[in-house]
């Protein structure tokens, strides 16, 4: 386990809408929060250091590597892949990821495009035995404090086997990082009822009902159990994941609407509202999406964590928070203890052995 | 075309967690808004009888056709349509879908069991010529005014041809209940790009462009567009359209909860409340569910509003007045029209005309 306070942390200084200014401001205000913590800037290095002008701390804490090349916000992962043996190899975001696997970092952090992100992570990573797909990992506000819901976005369309390893990953990741002994886990339904749902989602409860694995499993929850809390780990695919992540960004939205609108129709009203101001602040800071930014990608061999593209320098910082608690956490031996003790109680299936097989005849 | 002022109402008496008292308190509040509906109100005749001596204006415009058997809210659909030959139909529910199917009333409303409600009306009124599936629309409150949003629960797992039926449904009721010439519309996904979702959403969006129907598709919306309204009506699986509405509902609880929590941090927050509570109550109005209650079955032979059966006579009201909407307007005509226009557009596979032709054969 590193000292969390004395970890490397591996940067894409060119990902995001506003890179590299709003990667640099981030990291200027991270570095008041954790001055041991040294960056490893990949980017465009004349940019770089003229940003680094202002912030002497973080000048101090970092050293840039430049790359060429930078991933556009709108790539296609294959397209990034594609064209030219180096193409990928030559931008800021693959050498992040590079950074990681060597182990000269510990945690990598990217604000750029997700699919290439999670494309180049599998890639370079690879994801951790007895783990089909690595899933992104989010930190959801709820009455309660904190839920984990995965997958947000990287998987559409999962199997049984897949949803119960994202079961397993989010468990994992739940002790870790909310510092829960035996976390609550549930599966994303349409109904308590087992008769509901998909057939994935349906044999997934099943599959984690009989195979022994010591986890304290709820079953089903609904929509509007996420925001209750009503548990620790919420399971689904990423396609419904989000759908609902970005409901609830929507209806957010829509509530600070009527708020504001509301306000403006009295005198006595908007009196009340400066009054109340201190009040307003606490809830417009506990719904600002910049204080739960950053996903993670869960599965991988190596702590990836990704910021939403259009964030500031503020949300840059909370999603470099999570990256530097997880670089100096044993998250990585955690998962894996997990996953091999639920791979125990599932025999593996005829192809899961072949293509373990093949994963093994081809490894270097 | 029927006066809506003069329609028949069709209503399950005992449906919903605390009827029938709650179905006869919101009649009777739906009275004063419409007094020349009239209502057909099957249930148990002895506790109605007593329900309504205390509401004269609804005795007046009711009849009570008796039946001895309800619903459970628990029962699955199978179990409620199986077991003696007449088990069903001796219900409160089928009764009041019966009677729309002859033509005795324009529409029914029931708070019942959402599953049984659905089997029932498919097995009674049977499905639109040209529609697969029947859908449920729920009219969803945005920034802009409403959106409709389709399906948010009747159906798991769609392919192509019933999320664009599902589109060609949404748009005619859209233009009715909304007034709107031509409603935008969009499926809904997890990105605008057209490489993202599954394979069933992104070949329905081809499928639209290319049938050549007359409709104002705008492709892909993201969960966050809902709410804000950027399209007239969204169309997704009943799997994710349930999630995402029970999300947005959990989302709206957790920040109520974060506003009266940081209201009663200072007594400066706690006068601000009393001078702007007419603002708060304004918006306490706008986001009570309550309000937008009532799911329309879509594409049926015959109109079916469901209301929230966790509802109260004010929730209830809400879902009748929209059920009395519907009665009065050629919402079938309009859908049958537009179901007729896309299916000319689009050739019938091999496998629609065999059903078609078995459906033919069968047909009494």
């Amino acid at each position: 386990m590193i000292d969390k306070a004395a970890c490397v942390l591996s940067v894409d200084a060119m990902g995001g809408d506003d890179a590299p200014a709003m990667v640099i401001d981030g990291l200027a205000l991270s570095v008041i929060r954790h001055p041991k913590v040294r960056y490893l800037l990949h980017g465009d290095e004349a940019r770089i250091v003229g940003l680094l002008e202002k912030h002497v701390a973080l000048k101090a804490a970092s050293r840039i590597r430049h790359t060429p090349d930078a991933v556009a916000m709108d790539d296609k992962p294959s397209h990034a892949l594609r064209g030219g043996r180096d193409r990928g190899r030559t931008t800021s975001m693959w050498q992040a990821i590079a950074s990681v696997k060597s182990g000269e970092a510990q945690a990598t952090i990217s604000a750029g495009n997700t699919g290439v992100l999670m494309a180049m992570s599998k890639l370079q990573l690879k994801t951790m035995k007895g783990i089909e797909r690595p899933a992104i990992a989010a930190l959801w506000p709820t009455v309660r404090g904190e839920t984990v819901v995965l997958d947000v976005g990287a998987n559409v369309g999962l199997d049984e086997r897949q949803l119960v390893d994202f079961a397993v990953l989010g468990e994992a990741y739940a002790r870790v990082i909310l510092g829960i002994d035996r976390p609550s886990v549930a599966l994303l339904n349409i109904g308590a009822e087992e008769v509901k749902g998909t057939e994935a989602v349906k044999a997934a409860a099943a599959d984690i009902r009989e195979s022994g694995i010591d986890m304290n499993f709820e079953g089903f929850v609904e929509g509007v159990d996420i925001s209750l809390g009503k548990v620790d780990v919420v399971v689904t695919d990423g396609y419904t994941g989000n759908v609902a992540l970005k409901t609830a960004e929507g209806t957010a939205k829509l509530i600070a609407h009527y708020l504001s609108s509301a306000i403006r129709r009295s005198w006595t009203a908007q009196l009340g509202y400066v009054l109340a101001s201190g009040a307003f602040r606490t809830l417009r800071e506990r719904m600002d999406p910049r204080h739960v930014n950053g996903g993670v990608f869960l599965g991988l061999n190596g702590i990836v964590v990704k910021s939403h593209g259009g964030t500031d320098a503020l949300g840059f910082a909370a999603a470099v928070d999570l990256a530097i608690d997880l670089a100096g956490s044993d998250i990585q031996n955690k998962i894996a203890s997990r996953v091999g003790e639920i791979k125990k109680h599932r025999p593996m299936t005829p192809l899961e052995r072949l293509e373990a097989e093949s994963r093994e005849a081809i490894a270097p």
